[in-house]
């Protein structure tokens, strides 16, 4: 398999994701590199986490997950590949890889430290290019972990809002803002099943907003609706709007499905 | 021939297109994913499917044009693939293939309604990566029209403003601006060929307001001027500039060439 | 090889770029063509050449690069061909390639007029579809240059400020601004070695603003630094902030080090 994905905030309007292919193909000509995205907001490690796990495992099993968002590059923060069931997973541990991590069995942590698959001369500033680019390279080329480095028993973890259930009201809250303006909650299906309700209805600040659906066009175009979205958690749309804007949300915002 | 385009209003901001292409290559492993773009405003049907008109003669025979802007996704409207004598069309029934379709022999048509080429499980809300990716990926495995569903004897066609020639005047509208500020019209060449004379020029509201030219760097620097541009069609720029802006242009503005 | 790589200022909300790909495409079916950025300010000859220069080189050898902003397009300007140790460029001769062509040793230079290898019909407008992209796909097929067309002894050379040294004091200027909002200076590391001091310091406007650093988490969150980045280049930023608003600088201005 030669499938590396690339998650990173360097954005498009410079040269760095094109250096980062670079490398890549100077290791593996026959790698082929899809871009996830590269417009998570500078530093942002959630929207990437986020992004990651909404998307991961879409890809056939072999997939190399690349995840960049990178504040500490240059300082002691490690740089880590990790071997799932399905898939390997490489980027610097910081969080970024650990809401996709969460969902598989962790079979293989290394840190990398073995300098022989790094691109040389090794910038301070640039591990996408660098570190991760290459080893992804090498990997797909069949590179086991255990030669990348140092095993280590655990990966950084970051902070995810737990759902919780009481008196039949599911609570959450808005974890993802995506392009179409859709507010995406940490409420997933599982949680709406344990409602008794067959037709729960999400309530912002105390107030009843829109009904759970199907799909978007089951309300007037304009309208306010909850559907479960492709990322497998409920979201809040407008039909053929930007709900964030109608609405008045933003990120950690408290939402209630009763 | 593996080469399958996408055309899209996802944005590149979230994973999206990602999932698309991950989902793709889980199928066909060999395929050449390109994209069109995935800037297409949210929703707006017209500007995809002049995107596609646009380019999708520039690929070679047997590529597969995915064109995915959906407002109806989840609804009753139909997905469907077009057989053309050079290409096959996989997107909603909804308008966006028909401008390249009608400049196409259309062979047949198939309603994707066979759920076994579909990604499982299937959503409500992103068929961009439940049905027309995976079924774009059987197609370019060789999979016939005829196993993805029920043959249609039409699809769905958005209106298209027709240009008209009345007493040597070219009577035409803007239809789409481009990222340099061009305004492109839906004057073509064999448009202005209808003409007596040979150094046509543009008005809008009645005034004269450039030349049509060969190209922008005919006139000097901050000067509007007319060109058959690239997609066939004449486009009002200003040399070095961005003419929707100089020029006070939206979409559906009327454009005379005398 | 079969690795061509694009840098150009067509965007990405339109369909220019895929029209490119599916040129490309029907010449080589087997072409990588890996996108640099097509976010170069439109007519920005500079910026696409430092862009080229801050990247080719992470490229397998015989990559094909392909540079297009070409406000020209259509006038008598040539489009050429140059063939160095390493690499082919591709683009119009109006010094987008100059930057990363000083750094090569440049053994032969054509002017691209043998229309055998273009698109047809051949537009005024779109060379980046009709000339360079073909052009492109014919050399990772192995074309040689001189099949190309004429061949000229040298090509246009842009502006490129130069640094001095006087009195320990670098002096040179900012010349790119990045996605993350740092400020890439003409400085190179080999400037920087020629001052006595172990540890120099940035001054703008006559005013100290920064240490030189290995990397940005050196200082505190918030606070300006200086490093060598992954162009080579000394950039100015902010760690996790915006350089350029922050300390109000533009393109041009002044830095210096001692």
């Amino acid at each position: 398999m030669n499938i590396i994905t690339l998650t990173t905030d360097f954005g498009t309007a410079d040269w760095f994701v094109g250096s980062m292919k670079g490398v890549i193909l100077g290791i593996n000509p026959q790698a082929a590199v899809v871009d996830v995205t590269h417009e998570i907001p500078g530093g942002n490690i959630h929207e990437a986490a986020f992004a990651l796990l909404a998307c991961y495992r879409y890809f056939p099993q072999n997939t190399v997950h690349v995840a960049v968002v990178d504040p500490g590059v240059g300082s002691s923060r490690a740089a880590i590949a990790v071997r799932t069931q399905d898939y390997i997973f490489v980027g610097p541990d910081n969080g970024i890889l650990s809401l996709a991590l969460a969902q598989e069995q962790v079979l293989e942590i290394r840190r990398l430290d073995h300098s022989q698959y790094f691109h040389k001369p090794l910038s301070h500033t640039f591990h996408g290019r660098d570190v991760f680019a290459p080893v992804a390279a090498h990997l797909t080329l069949g590179v086991p972990l255990k030669e990348l480095g140092t095993e280590l028993s655990k990966y950084v973890q970051i902070g995810w809002p737990q759902t919780s259930v009481r008196d039949s009201v599911v609570h959450g809250e808005v974890v993802y803002i995506d392009h179409f303006g859709n507010a995406i909650t940490n409420i997933a299906a599982t949680d709406l099943a344990k409602l008794a309700q067959h037709a729960p209805s999400v309530f912002l600040r105390g107030e009843e907003v829109c009904a759970v659906k199907n799909y978007y066009q089951e309300v007037a175009s304009g309208e306010a609706v909850a559907v479960i979205g492709s990322s497998g958690f409920l979201e809040i749309g407008v039909n053929g709007g930007h709900a964030v804007r109608a609405l008045g949300l933003r990120l950690g915002e408290p939402v209630e499905v009763k």
